[in-house]
């Protein structure tokens, strides 16, 4: 059952795409479904590659020095143009991890608490504990969080730190909600007074018209919401470079914090870089690339999967992000699921790692592989769940 | 008395050096010998501009990607053989603000404590005290902290986090630990079974020869030690990038962490076009011009002030980093001093700023004025401390 993947990557520089440089690479003969990385063929090496000297030439030490504590004003005005808000409201990170953490030290301390989704961002929740925070697990429905249970949430202790939501292609389930669920989770927050982190790590990656209603940050204004953006899925990880929305006085918070004043800006030669990028539209190029290069993958995965799996597994498809989340009757065993498609040489991402949701789920990634190479997952993945069906 | 200094910067992109892109910039007219800054023409612009493409061009998209999270191999492998350890014993940061951040969260907790110098860096007491933690103060000498002080200190609860220790060009006092003292040290703080962060920020910037005793990271073998390095002292803050040296345990743990699985890398990119200056021997010949630099305005700063103030204040000569520490009679006004200070145009650092130790001191950079400016402010600050004392 096993057909090792033998391509050669065209790619010249594949010999540094190892572990100990990057993060972790798929096991030979694997295709990998797993991660939410993007292809190495994805990542825009060509367009970053002037960046730097471009930002050097044109701030000169002012790129190298210090950096103002929210981040440089050319990145943050490029932002709040572009993100509807105030330059002031905006405060350049080290990407959604880094600002993160840094709202666990600064919101929370531990024994308190954070309301999630019971599906969510599994390394999100990792952060979280990390900082002794507990979680505090809402259900939800085909837009996310219901209000009712996050009211009941909120209801149970004044505890809470904040509420963690990803309102816009959620990781993993891929749910969008609708401006009125938006509107709903807004007021229950506000009424408890509990801050709102929403994670939009993916919200710039939208595949379909009409794109998702506004974050909950501009519905807010940003009052009561901390937005956390990321250029980690739009050009590369590897920059850390992300932003957050808030209020002007949470920003003043979190740049008066030692780490900021001491530092100054967390990523500034990057943001510079990243300015260029974004000051003359070559970033909305860019970005309108790989959305095409993505809805192709995604709809080449989601045709391959309905195709072959026929009624027995629902292939939702995602209106934007990486992921396609997978929902087998509940009665089907994730474990053997995983096995069948380890067999099959795919690698997927199992959806208990998210969470403690009932049912079985799988994630699949469409964004770290050719189409080709998704068609092919697709076909080796509906042969191997059939038989494992028939199996068991 | 205010001579308001006039002179137009000879950098072509000095309008952009200003608040809002850097994170301060100094009062018109002013000298300033306040902040740890290094002067814009001393930022390595030319050095750092075709790094980055250099990086791409060599690693192509795995610099891109999520790098590994300790950071990527070939910068490790780089630093691991220029301070004598291995490479597991490595882990890139994003500067020493950061990495203290990190480990106040991992080996702290809100309520705990770290025992520090009675006087040290300030927003190194900033960052600690922002995650709850308490400070335990013991006394230093000319060597910096005292064994018997540290032991007291110790002895005194199981409270303790860490220690945070500055054995080399000790900001902002300049002192050098002696390799006997860094033994006692070592040795109480192991007797305790308490780790020790020693902040070595300024460690590369040794002026004189002999070069300053091996870090205690060094001496220990890593054991019971982390040692914080930075580039923001020697090439320049706004790369954001630094690296520890811990035993492979410990960097396990802190790479274990949400914060470093989700985001990978703390400064990916950024630490692959260090690598290129580093491998080459470019970053030597950096420091090295560096240290020239440097020494010249030590030297001239150090002689301007002596002729200028005689015997009436101690101006020791420090051995590396960027501070002159001042130390005037006890019954002189540390605000007098900086209000007759301010008058002549020069703004320093109050001493108190960096704690409580008994005494008048004041802390003056010579990392941000070139020498012309710096014999200059010695000069104002000479009659402006004279007429002062003749005043009071």
């Amino acid at each position: 059952m096993v057909r090792p993947d033998t391509t050669v990557s065209p790619l010249p520089h594949a010999r540094w795409w190892r572990a100990g440089v990057v993060q972790a690479v798929s096991p030979p003969g694997v295709i990998d479904l797993g991660p939410g990385y993007l292809e190495p063929g994805l990542l825009p090496v060509d367009e970053v590659l002037p960046l730097y000297a471009e930002a050097l030439t044109e701030f000169g030490p002012a790129a190298l020095g210090y950096g103002a504590n929210a981040g440089a004003d050319p990145l943050r005005a490029l932002l709040a143009a572009r993100h509807g808000c105030a330059a002031e409201e905006i405060m350049v990170t080290a990407g959604t991890s880094q600002a993160l953490t840094l709202l666990c030290t600064v919101l929370g301390r531990p024994g308190r608490s954070v309301v999630v989704e019971r599906t969510c961002y599994d390394l999100g929740r990792s952060i979280m504990t990390d900082h002794g925070l507990r979680l505090r697990e809402v259900d939800a429905d085909g837009e996310g969080v219901r209000p009712r249970s996050l009211d009941r949430a909120l209801s149970l202790g004044d505890d809470v730190a904040f509420v963690y939501l990803t309102p816009t292609f959620h990781n993993p389930t891929g749910t969008v909600a609708g401006e009125q669920r938006r509107r709903e989770l807004l007021a229950v927050a506000a009424r408890h007074g509990v801050p709102i982190v929403e994670d939009d790590a993916y919200g710039e990656l939208n595949l379909d018209r009409p794109a998702p209603p506004p974050s909950l940050a501009a519905l807010a204004g940003r009052r009561g919401v901390i937005r956390l953006g990321s250029f980690a899925k739009t050009l590369g990880p590897g920059l850390r470079l992300g932003w957050l929305e808030a209020e002007p006085g949470v920003v003043g918070t979190l740049t008066g914090r030692g780490q900021l004043v001491s530092g100054g800006s967390l990523n500034h030669l990057t943001s510079l870089a990243v300015a260029m990028l974004m000051g003359d539209g070559r970033y909305d190029l860019r970005l309108s690339w790989l959305r095409d290069q993505l809805r192709l993958r995604r709809d080449t995965l989601v045709a391959a999967l309905r195709a072959g799996l026929g009624d027995s597994v629902t292939v939702d498809r995602p209106a934007g992000g990486y992921f396609v989340w997978l929902a087998f009757d509940p009665r089907r065993s994730e474990a053997s699921l995983l096995d069948a498609a380890g067999r099959a040489g795919v690698a997927v991402a199992p959806g208990s790692r998210f969470g403690s949701a009932a049912g079985t789920h799988l994630r699949l990634a469409y964004s770290l592989n050719s189409p080709d190479r998704l068609a092919d997952a697709a076909v080796r993945l509906a042969t191997a769940w059939r038989n494992e069906e028939t199996l068991r």
